[in-house]
């Protein structure tokens, strides 16, 4: 086989994803040294995922899981990272990440475009048991990111319970073995403040 | 079911892993602006194997491939980064990634470390089919990174061309179909050299 047009354009979609490497996300490495990116995320996610998978409903598709979470946030090259706490932000964030998935699949052969644009939609919609799965991880990880149980967990300053409790909620519904841990450390959080 | 102590230990290595993000590789990101780190590199890594499966030997197992690509660096957080082609880092590498492999592993439940173990050192023997992919791809992962076909490829600066040629040898082996792009573009890059 000569290498033909199909893996050229697998190339140019391999290239052009590394720039997911320069989207800084709002969570901090644990050492607080510097803001974590997007890719260093997206790998933490997909581990995750292995590790997890015990608490995920049995219905649950492992290999589906792990590229949803390998490829969730590649369209944030084109669309920007949006602060999961940001009021209002919803309606243009839909339009601008759906064309920014349309724009970065489409590098890819037909076939492999069409797979991942839904694997993207399917997490996006987060119907299936396999999206909730990869959802509730992508909100445990930056809550672990910030998790230090030698002292408190310092979450997020300047959030309120509510909202934390809101934004934690999808881990109930993808992964609910594990949300009294979840919400025992917001307790103990928003505990500490008071106090 | 309450959290166990089983769930506290894979909380206790996806915590540890975090640090696979501060350690830095000798390749740079395609723009130049810093050195890729071991988390993103494995992230971009797991990916390509999604992308590149259909050129890989029928008996490669994908899940497993990804699998291995996620954990194959972790070890690198205790016995660090070994420049590929330092010379006579071999016999200390192994004993020190060995060394690394079992500490880090071992927080790990009793199933899932033997798991990540065995997995790891699938990898480092490289006889399976899935091995050898994985290892192509780890391989690629670093050309790719600067391989610009708007001009001529930038390797590595004060590579000999044999080296470039051994070091590139187990991609022929793991996606023999990719080795005439590979072998194409290295000889391209010292022509450049040469003229």
């Amino acid at each position: 086989m000569t290498i033909d047009n199909k893996f050229h354009k697998k190339l140019s979609f391999i290239m052009e994803i590394d720039k997911l490497k320069t989207v800084d996300r709002r969570s901090l490495l644990r050492d607080k040294s510097r803001n974590e990116n997007s890719a260093e995320h997206s790998w933490h996610l997909a581990l995750m995922a292995l590790l997890l998978i015990e608490y995920a409903h049995p219905k649950t598709n492992l290999l589906k899981a792990v590229k949803m979470a390998l490829i969730h946030d590649v369209i944030e090259i084109y669309a920007g990272d949006t602060f999961c706490f940001e009021i209002n932000a919803d309606a243009d964030r839909i339009k601008r990440e759906w064309d920014a998935a349309l724009s970065i699949f489409s590098l890819l052969p037909d076939s492999q475009n069409e797979e991942f644009l839904n694997l993207w939609t399917e997490f996006e919609l987060g119907e299936t048991h396999t999206a909730k799965f990869v959802i509730a991880l992508d909100r445990l990880q930056p809550f672990l990111q910030s998790y230090f149980p030698e002292n408190h967990p310092t979450i997020i300053d300047g959030i309120h319970r509510n909202q934390m409790i809101e934004r934690m909620l999808p881990i109930k519904d993808g992964i609910p073995n594990l949300w009294s841990f979840v919400e025992a450390e917001i307790e103990k959080y928003f505990f500490s403040l008071e106090t």
